[in-house]
């Protein structure tokens, strides 16, 4: 039995002392791996070099016939929204393409309900003394980082395997009209990997709420990054939105960050024709227009290799990498019941949890050893994490070597701090 | 005699059917000619194709070595740091780089100001009843929008040869405190073409302002953009206010639209550190980062050409349009005593003014014969032209030709409107 419930004090004493010399001698090798963040290796970005030539300097003219270096157009190429609407399987009039950030267009969006408040707003959001939004934890930090920069309180909602709890999240709404929103990433969901149920998206867009001007910010970032041939599947909320009588609750986010160039890409909305037009004038006033040179290199680059293709080669690069953590992990901790993870279909992270009590002490133990993970309590709104237990593992940039042996030092990290916890009960 | 003042009502009447006939006779050309905007020509875009193959797919690292492609850094490339920097005439430790879009910078940060306020203010704005600009006029239309859309309230101010009258800013600022902010166009002014002379920068620097987070919003849209070889100078704001004690007070925006590609540009923001390092945690809030290639894209392109170089090929091919429009307007309006208009030593713009109460119905009769002009009184806050006498000439898009066209066509409406005008009285 590997079970270190099961173990004696003696055994689980001869254990410590054996892992702590395991780490000491991981101390020696001067590890300096960065994994706290979501970056695609540069193996990843190799499959998209063609973008570097895809535009030459006698074509930049749009397919109706404007100057793509010049000023012109706020909204995006239509050639780009109809190789991209199938990415966020919408319509291409549902789009807008601006921006190399769906980030930034997230965060602006909250912002003019702030400033101007959304087409239902009753007032300017900030006019009001409070402003709330469900956060389906764990989750992505920055997402939790732009509602702190707002003063938008968060309650955390348990995510589950089928999206977040809706027993919870229709009382919550149904009675306090503070609630203007959540957040959500349904689709390999960071750090869980999970897909939102047909189910959790249809009773999201039907959701009573007190507060006429309630939003769903759904920030499909990997709705194309799967990872095995058999691919979770994402109700469309606009649809369910559209069908449930609510046709302007819905603002879907995405971009090119993970499929071209992570900075250099393309990031798109798309939501109701009544959002866009409000959105689109609100643009007019912000900028005088997205860089079209940079969408037109996506237009060609895209026509050559089509992007569920292209996905298919980023997920052979990527998908080794998930195995390599995951066969590390089951071998150094599997059946020892301190430490359970997820085995996602797609998305870029698999996350980890450990005994209550030992996520912190696990990533610092690690740092100490020259491995950076994600700051533990990162999923969780206010970077506190109630059960101090989630650690979130991102595979996709260190090279396969690094990767195992920065998993070899994590495990042997969670279980140091696991007997330290189990010997002083 | 040309004056029309000294001709007598028959004199009037007759050249008022002779340019009504012309008038009719341009008609008939059916023209379709847009100067609404200030858009570079299709050969200033070409000075920069050379973009389009500057960056290689061999040479994506930066000189720091750091990957492009990848997520990573804020601020923008510290190589292009220090190509642009001069170009605003700060040190590159001061300069913000990230975007596409100096307005969206601008608009991006007095949201920043209604949603968090400066790093002097007590408050938000979005928690004051009322902010108040004072807005320079003529002037640029779409920093009017923005006003609008903030509901700021504008209060205009009379642009002179010399800048703002002070005068009148120095008194409104200090008995005023809901008086926020001012935007300038200190360098050829949209649409004027004057540059603030040493002695404005100077006092607006050392305002005395009753609000204690009064900031400048220097908009230096065309600090490059000569035309002739004696170019105005634009005394250091940046410097001015951190020698009057007020560092943290001025703003100063830039981009290279109207240098490299317009739209496919690279903005910039240059401001006190204090400010920097505000703004900076702000933007880190907002987005992963800016798109670094096309930083990359920039430098590679003005190593090859230097940005004072590329910006003489600019003007000479707009200055013969600047000449152009200054001859024909001469030759058709000299001496008649009918309208006034500048002569630019660089910038985008001529402005004309009518006689009072004219210039809607000049551009009105323009437009019905195929020539469209930025709409009367648009820059103006509001859109209202208190005089109704503005008009923006736009000479860099349309070809010398059409160019030439146009102007005759202006010259006779503005002709027969004020001929209507002084037949009238």
């Amino acid at each position: 039995m590997n079970d270190f419930y099961s173990l004696a004090t003696d055994s689980l004493n001869e254990k410590y002392q054996h892992l702590s010399q395991r780490y000491q001698e991981f101390k020696t090798k001067n590890l300096k791996l960065d994994m706290s963040r979501g970056k695609p290796s540069p193996e990843q970005l190799d499959l998209s070099n063609g973008m570097f030539e895809s535009l030459k300097s006698r074509d930049y003219h749009t397919t109706d016939g404007n100057d793509a270096r010049n000023y012109g157009g706020i909204d995006g190429l239509s050639e780009l929204k109809t190789i991209l609407a199938p990415y966020l399987e919408v319509d291409s009039k549902q789009l807008i393409i601006t921006g190399n950030s769906s980030l930034a267009l997230l965060h602006d969006l909250i912002a003019r309900a702030f400033i101007h408040g959304f087409i239902t707003s009753p007032l300017p959001w900030s006019k009001l003394p409070v402003i709330r939004f469900l956060c389906p934890t764990p989750g992505y930090d920055r997402h939790f980082s732009i509602c702190e920069y707002f003063k938008i309180e968060m309650i955390p909602i348990n995510l589950n395997a089928n999206g977040p709890d809706m027993n919870q999240v229709e009382s919550l709404v149904a009675q306090d009209e503070t609630i203007k929103g959540i957040i959500c990433v349904p689709k390999y969901s960071n750090p869980t990997g999970i897909t939102y149920s047909k189910e959790t998206v249809l009773r999201l867009a039907a959701l009573n709420t007190l507060a006429p001007d309630f939003k769903i910010f759904w920030d499909n970032a990997y709705a194309v990054h799967h990872l095995t041939k058999t691919p979770d599947y994402l109700a469309n909320i606009l649809e369910a939105t559209q069908k449930a009588g609510y046709p302007d609750r819905v603002f879907i986010f995405g971009s090119t960050s993970k499929i071209s160039f992570a900075g250099a890409g393309i990031a798109m909305i798309a939501t109701s024709e009544a959002n866009l037009n409000w959105l689109k004038k609100q643009l007019n006033i912000q900028s005088i227009g997205p860089d079209k040179l940079n969408q037109l290199r996506h237009v060609r680059f895209f026509k050559d290799n089509p992007i569920a293709v292209h996905m298919q080669k980023h997920a052979e690069l990527i998908r080794p990498k998930f195995e390599t953590v995951l066969a590390t992990l089951e071998q150094e901790l599997g059946s020892k019941n301190i430490a359970t993870w997820t085995n996602p279909n797609g998305g870029y992270f698999i996350s980890l949890d450990t005994l209550d009590g030992c996520a912190q002490k696990v990533v610092q133990l690690a740092k100490e050893a020259g491995v950076i993970l994600t700051n533990a309590g990162a999923t969780f709104p206010y970077g506190k994490d109630p059960r101090n237990r989630n650690i979130r593992i991102a595979p996709t940039f260190p090279p396969l070597s690094e990767l195992k042996v920065a998993m070899e030092l994590l495990a042997i990290c969670i279980q140091i701090v696991s007997l330290e916890k189990l010997l002083k009960q």
